[in-house]
């Protein structure tokens, strides 16, 4: 008897031959087996190279890999972050339920209900300007400062929501060491009235430390004490021990917990800036639409499963199709950050080559995640999509509601459906050749686009903190099913340390570099231009 | 005799087996080889899955590809761009030769001079107040509209000068059709004071003129008089015949001639909001850095040409090598939005499969560009490019001389000369075991990194209007070389036509899309959603 895998390639020599078009036209079923309408998302994985079959046996592999028993685990607070020894529980931030959950003898639920708690009195008091700088003056702009997982969901869903929500005074984000960054910003930032968010879960991050440091410097020589910095500023991290050290006050420190992973970590205390500039009864409303997710997550029978069909599928086109990379597609400006950070959440989470168990991978992982907002990707890389000479799977996402100009949203989301339309559609010689009498046959074949070119494409019913939300709740738990399926952790990052230390060594060695033999002559030469 | 491809192909099995950092320590002509060290641009090629030997073959492909007559063939104006019958002359627009350059019976040079004199005068106009509105303020605020070519480059040199060129006024960028984005920069922006430069190479860029229609009405609106928008507002383009026709008059169209490709664009007319804010005298220079970078390129021996060597040896990765994408990682907040030009750059002109003489290509073309500014993209995506399955080929891009904190620079520098190394040495398991002593097996293995990942480093002396112009420069050649090895026309972009054409189709027969059999059933159901 076949293995499941052996079942699969089968599946794929069948489907490289296949038309997805005609997939579509022939299968009365697809459109019900391909697509799942939920009142907060509409997911459309019916232009992908997979037929009904294909969906089977997929699923048998998700039973086969226990994706729902390691799901349960996740929520149930198991240590499934084997390599740290940690739970994985950003779902918690998020749930509403009252039962207590014990991490190592902490009530999950009780320190996340007070830091909310906090979060709500600070984010209150700041838009009433009840919160005051040194001076006495209402802080009105917030400089939030941090990188990689601190950074790409606050900045994200900042953007998101500008549209659709009322913000409350200036709101800047700086991540970069390269001080350009950092002034840039406070060239925008009166002193007296800004506020400066150090956000490191580790508070030991190299950027944030030092960008800290030198607000800090900044703001003690604008009020000739260095006691002010504890009226302008606050940390928020999962090592709150560290931002005593480096004298930040308890009041002034928002915790989270060390079963939240930086990249997951917009829904804790990271989000501050958020409930800061929307108010916190949008900050709710955001956790809630990734509540709803983690539910259908969590209830929806697999074959009817948004993250668990968009893992499959995912899955099913880079390790079985050998598709080597994802394009993310949002035809919606404030979501414009998307593509980056889906770039941290995949490629940091599984861009592993060894499993859980130590094995190395024996199949291809985390496919290279790129993308770009709609329109603009059209005029910049979309030729190769249609015309190169490997297949992009792209991920469209679109909002029904308009939430700016009607006939402009009309004309933007008209592009999008013409787009995947037109990637798995082509346009094959002989129409070519129709469409252009008596031109010689060299242009002719350069007008010609193979089509068959997978896409899914997903629809949010309206812009909004909820459906925010609940998109990327989903897409977190896209990634955990790819996990499951590979046999990795998602939720360690080994590979991001030997760059890290040697940095360290660099500049600790660096008066000799130039000449230093433990370095190679590349390095060496390097050092001698820029250190 | 082997062909060179056959040679080649050999080289490769050898190299996929031999470590870079062996390659390094064995071949005392390697640096020399393989670091290009120019005034302008210093290109280290020492980190690559290359010899010497890779190196002899590839100059003798780009031989047998006759790169070199192609170049002289473009800079001598002949028409290249052959499906569109037309001359690639963007290096015309940064030349300071005299000598007459005639295409289709017209100068080219002197074009190009008459625009570049009117140039000179608006933004001089502009910047010392000349340039007032319809209510004779002066003008302080620049809204630049247009997408694609017309917006990557002006929007990348525009950031990259921020810290090095004092700025006039305020300037913004509107690209997408999404109203959210216009509506973002208009609440921002004093309409008596602001003008609007249209840019579209066609005139006829869907998200260009519909935005600039929705400006044109908001202008009317507010002065009380359609004439007012001509006081408001300029044309860029190639067909000022399409311009007039809208109603621009002459003297507000800065025109630029065909044979300047949309993505080659930014040393054109379409320039003109850098000259406006930063000075004419800067974007001369920006010219000048490029036309640096043009003499290189026509000059300098195969062997030691930048564009060259960075050419074959991103053919070698992708084509040989097998490697799909490759990461575009500047280590300077300034040019982050390298990445974003990159994309276009490449993956438009390369990104395509049927060769300028009409034949499917026999080899791989344009891998996946992506990328983000260092160090932001450590704490995202370099887990993947350490660990993960596939090989990302890296290109970094770093600046030797601090152009903000010096401190702050010389830990970004040496974070960037840390992960290049970190790459190619990687750290194998007896060492993870030294340093991990009574760990387990399993988790041993998760923090081996294989190592041997290639990598290119280009080091600027500083960050100026002049270098910013040799970068970019540098790598439309690079280009060019990759588009002269694999035989494509990287000067068209056929595969972009189909879904313009598409979204016509659904715009026109919206009414009962819903039902529209001639539509794919998803596309069908999408549409009821969303249109």
């Amino acid at each position: 008897m076949k293995t499941l895998m052996e079942l699969l390639a089968s599946e794929r020599l069948y489907l490289l031959k296949t038309r997805i078009s005609d997939l579509l036209e022939s299968d009365p079923d697809r459109m019900e087996r391909m697509v799942v309408d939920t009142d907060d998302l509409v997911a459309d994985f019916s232009k992908n190279s997979v037929d009904v079959k294909t969906l089977d046996l997929l699923l048998e592999l998700a039973k086969e890999k226990n994706v729902e028993a390691f799901r349960d685990a996740m929520f149930a607070g198991e240590k499934i972050n084997q390599s740290e020894d940690r739970a994985v529980l950003h779902t918690a931030l998020r749930s509403n339920s009252t039962e207590p959950l014990f991490i190592d003898d902490v009530d999950v639920r009780a320190h996340i209900a007070s830091v909310k708690a906090k979060m709500q009195g600070f984010s209150n008091d700041y838009r009433s300007g009840k919160l005051v700088g040194y001076n006495g003056k209402p802080l009105t702009t917030i400089v939030h400062m941090g990188i990689g997982g601190s950074d790409l969901g606050p900045r994200l869903v900042f953007d998101a929501l500008e549209p659709v929500v009322e913000g409350y005074g200036q709101t800047h984000f700086v991540a970069n060491i390269d001080g350009a960054e950092l002034t840039s910003v406070l060239n925008k930032c009166n002193l007296e009235e800004t506020l400066f968010i150090v956000a490191s879960k580790s508070f030991s991050t190299q950027e944030t430390l030092e960008n800290a440091k030198r607000c800090k410097a900044w703001v003690a020589k604008a009020f000739g004490t260095e006691d002010a910095w504890g009226k302008h500023s606050v940390a928020i991290t999962a090592r709150a021990d560290l931002a005593i050290a480096d004298g930040y006050e308890e009041q002034n420190i928002f915790p989270f917990g060390d079963y939240v992973g930086g990249r997951f970590s917009v829904w804790s205390a990271i989000g501050l800036v958020l409930a800061c500039a929307y108010g916190y009864d949008a900050f709710e409303e955001f956790l809630e639409g990734a509540s709803r997710a983690d539910k259908h997550f969590q209830e929806m029978p697999l074959e009817h499963n948004i993250p668990v069909l968009s893992g499959l599928i995912t899955f099913w086109n880079r390790s079985m199709m050998g598709w080597h990379s994802l394009a993310a597609l949002p035809y919606c400006y404030p979501l414009r950050k998307l593509a980056d950070w889906l770039q941290q959440l995949e490629m940091e989470s599984n861009g592993k080559a060894v499993t859980r168990e130590g094995e190395t991978s024996s199949l291809q992982t985390s496919p290279i995640y790129f993308g770009q907002q709609g329109t603009l990707g059209q005029h910049a890389f979309y030729q190769l999509l249609h015309q190169g000479t490997e297949i992009v799977p792209c991920d469209f996402i679109g909002v029904a509601k308009p939430y700016d100009d009607p006939e402009h949203h009309r004309m933007l989301m008209a592009n999008m459906v013409a787009q995947s339309r037109a990637l798995m559609e082509g346009r094959s010689l002989p129409k070519v050749m129709e469409l252009n009498p008596g031109k010689e046959r060299k242009l002719l074949h350069q007008k010609v686009f193979p089509g068959n070119r997978p896409s899914t494409t997903y629809v949010l019913p309206e812009l909004s903190s909820k459906t925010v939300g609940y998109l990327l709740a989903t897409f977190e738990h896209r990634c955990f099913v790819l996990g499951a399926l590979w046999g990795l952790n998602s939720f360690d990052q080994w590979g991001v340390e030997l760059g890290k230390e040697m940095t360290k060594q660099i500049l600790a060695g660096e008066d000799d570099l130039a000449h230093n033999s433990t370095l190679d002559k590349s390095s060496r030469m390097l050092s001698k231009y820029l250190l």
